[in-house]
């Protein structure tokens, strides 16, 4: 008894003890002469590359909180995963990232193949899809893994050249919308679970688009630049917006009638208007996608996420292989209210990479300052670009929309809201000793608890100090403490104490229970926990 | 119910139809001229890079289960995990797996640092303590990640350039052979609880086999080729063993007094009788190895898993960095009796490459003929050749131990076992109609299944064909389906399937529940799952 009583006041441990307690080694004292020392400084330069950051214990279960969460949601949708190597053949990837291809990573010609690391998840899936056709003509796949991106990083910002991407993407010929319908919905469910805040959903359609610039007169070989510029609306004044697009080569005129469309943003009462629009809804390509936005409110409707859509005419989003509708979500909690109205630009980096980096902006934090933390759309051709055509001259494309979450971004919103680091283990209770060592006795009592699939540490130590012991328990942030003391454990006892509460006084001793009830009493106050 | 009584029959389903109803592509005849289509095929040559794969749905779906496995218990023994960038500086790399270094896959120079793929994960967590060892002067971390190796692959033995490892390990000083004991009582439980068959863990120490080199009259310098000639005793016999001993440099007489230690295997009686041995013991570096192992047969006796150890005293491994106990988990159901007993040597592919690539053994598959499947030992250096020395000349290295899971070995014995794929998607729940297509209907049931966190498809159709949402539940084998007809929603009620019973009669439609108490029902039925 005496020995536990040592303890109850011991549980408030100075933090510079930490190290210690957690096993610092013991100094090998052997001096080197210091030319030696300084040679062997210099053969090792200790880092990581440039932007790359290796991850530590509580990142990582912060980390694995958000991933468990978001493949809960994707698993409940169905979701099945694949998984592809780290580098593909080079010839994959050219020519599928526009400008930004030369951010591409390239393996060294080390004979054989020439190889490059994955610059985004979408591509390999359609790489995988044209080889795998036969077998899943249709899936939907989520994929979890670090894509690569020679960027120039901006660490703080979360900019790194290493980083996570995670995707959910539907595959297959359908009836319309449905897919696309189910993806804003899982995309507003991970939103809503992950609670990153308020958020809202851009949607638009490149068809719309096409027809809005085919109506107002924009040539057919300026098209991609236009919607580029109408594109940076969230980011700059409209003045700006029509002076790029002017400098790009249309007239006044015609950036004036691209102006009163794009500057509109609404709901479904908007794709209705905009049918009633003889000019825009004279025009093939907007009028199907517009009826197809209807559809797929009608959807949106039954899923009950409307309220997270803003039908908004002004995002264009740069990835070429869109074909169909194309989404953003952004926080709204990180923009003022003029910006979220419209009436004021949302300040972005001015970067001078081309906008097929879009993507990135979800993924890479590109746009920290705007808000942007998931994105996607619908890419009819991609998969067809790799697998071509059959014997009979008939096109093996799948089609495909997919939404793509900014997992960094999630990261570091949810990492700033927590008041204390994640716990980075999944230590339930320590297993210590007070008045002895004990090590044989701790190591049976922890080998229970491992039997009985209870999370368990004990000091790896002969006779660790109390001290010691509770110092491990508050900075590992475990909440049981079973306590053995030589003359409880001759009476068939221990100790079990609930390491959470500071308690002083008779509760701060902890529980005496029985040695063989053990297991029984702390699982009780795990199922509580 | 004429509706549903239409499908009870229909749930064999010929798997001819199963690419049908999990939405095969409406094919786009889109024909082009033969000249064309010859280059676009030759554009992208579909594959993944050379020793490289894609893993499908239901492989995934067994490595999650095994991962999830190991994870759960490096968690219970208070491991946490990091993160470390899939390329290093190359000058991280170098020097450390001697002439396998030539394995190692370099990033091409774009301009800045030279970096190199990882090459296992334990050099990367020695360069994590060596810049980190301030904030983790201890630490149990796991990390399961992919490592990449320019060997020459085996693809249907499992020998790939880009695989799994799945370490654990234990660093900081501590009080001696408390982690080692915990490391060989976690890998039991990993081989135990993954249920790969039956398994024995050859254990031996560095200390005792260069004590034993020592005593014997090896000179210094053929210290590790002599060590590597040993480690081959269970490939091939003793006589060719020792005439590569000859052929590197060693007398009759000294190979001949190796051969009567290393010919002996057995349990803690072995470690008592070496101790006797006046000889041996007589060597200070053995005896000291010889009263670790002594030490750590206490500990195993403890956690009760001394009857799955194996004194070998012909287990060398080959990594330099080893620098006591040692380790190598082989499935016994692989073996002939001969071959456990140890009177027949193990058959294995005989490879030009070094012995330094024994954790390759382990992690790469390259012995699948003889059973080996963890690895693992004491570095106790490693660390220290990075971190260096501090101001004042002490050496900042991080004792370290730890074990490596051979999970591409555990896979494809798995694998093997499996009478039936994996169940790639979790879904739980088709929802499915009959008479109708009930597109509305089908979606708001999925909502309602997805809210309350049930896992729940229904076919991206207007009008689906009964036979065709069969098939995707076989295909998928989900267990359950909703089943909504137009009658029976018209008096609030809908239809509960158990798809797994193939039966006939009433049973076979189902059970009619009320369309309000649905979740509830389906719940009822998941808890028994």
């Amino acid at each position: 008894m005496s020995a536990i009583n040592e303890i109850q006041t011991a549980t408030a441990v100075p933090a510079a003890d930490v190290a210690a307690a957690a096993g610092a080694p013991a100094p090998d004292v052997k001096r080197r002469a210091k030319k030696e020392k300084v040679a062997e400084e210099k053969k090792f330069n200790l880092k990581t590359p440039k932007g790359t950051t290796d991850f530590m214990p509580s990142e990582m279960a912060l980390r694995e909180q958000i991933f468990s969460t978001i493949t809960s949601i994707f698993k409940q949708h169905g979701g099945v995963t694949i998984d592809t190597p780290v580098f593909e053949l080079k010839e994959i990837l050219s020519g599928k990232y526009g400008e930004d291809s030369k951010l591409i990573y390239d393996l060294q010609d080390q004979g054989g193949e020439l190889c490059s690391l994955r610059y985004d998840l979408t591509v390999p899936f359609a790489r995988f899809l044209a080889m795998n056709g036969n077998q899943f003509p249709a899936i939907k796949r989520y994929h979890i893994a670090k894509v690569y991106r020679r960027d120039q990083p901006a660490m703080t910002k979360g900019r790194r050249r290493e980083f996570f991407q995670c995707d959910f993407d539907i595959a297959g010929a359908y009836d319309p919308m449905i897919p696309d319908a189910e993806i804003l919905t899982i995309l507003t469910r991970i939103l809503t679970e992950l609670d990153v805040g308020r958020f809202q959903i851009k949607l638009n359609h490149r068809g719309i688009l096409d027809g809005i610039f085919s109506v107002c007169g924009v040539p057919t070989d300026l098209l991609r630049p236009i919607s580029s510029a109408v594109d940076k609306m969230d980011k700059m004044p409209w003045a700006e917006v029509k002076k790029e697009m002017l400098e790009k080569g249309i007239t006044d005129e015609v950036a004036e009638a691209i102006g009163v469309y794009v500057k509109q943003k609404g709901s479904k009462e908007l794709v209705q208007a905009l049918l009633q629009d003889e000019k825009l809804s004279g025009n093939a390509q907007a009028k199907a996608a517009l009826d197809e936005l209807a559809l797929l409110f009608e959807y949106l409707d039954v899923f009950e996420v409307t309220d997270k859509i803003s039908f908004d005419l002004s995002l264009a989003r740069g990835l070429d292989y869109y074909t169909g509708v194309i989404f953003e979500a952004i926080l709204l909690d990180e923009l003022t209210t003029a910006q979220i109205q419209g009436t004021a630009p949302l300040k972005k980096d001015k970067k001078s990479s081309s906008k097929a980096k879009d993507d990135q902006d979800a993924d890479n934090d590109e746009n920290v300052g705007i808000g942007s933390i998931a994105a996607g759309g619908r890419y009819d051709e991609l998969v067809g670009m790799f697998a071509g055509t059959s014997k009979k001259g008939v096109s093996k494309k799948i089609p495909c929309v997919g939404l793509s979450v900014g997992v960094e971004r999630v990261f570091s919103v949810l990492a700033k809201k927590q008041a204390r680091e994640t716990k980075a283990s999944a230590t339930q209770v320590l297993v210590m000793s007070v008045g002895d060592g004990l090590l044989a006795e701790r190591m049976q009592v922890a080998k229970e608890l491992w039997r009985a699939g209870i999370a368990a540490e004990f000091m790896y130590k002969k006779k660790p100090k109390p001290q010691q012991q509770f110092t491990m328990c508050d900075k590992e942030q475990i909440p049981y403490a079973v306590i053995l003391g030589p003359d409880e454990l001759a009476e068939g006892k221990v100790r079990i104490k609930d390491m959470r509460q500071k308690v002083e006084g008779d509760a701060a001793a902890g529980v005496v229970v029985l040695r063989d009830d053990m297991v029984a009493q702390v699982q009780e106050r795990l199922a509580q926990l």
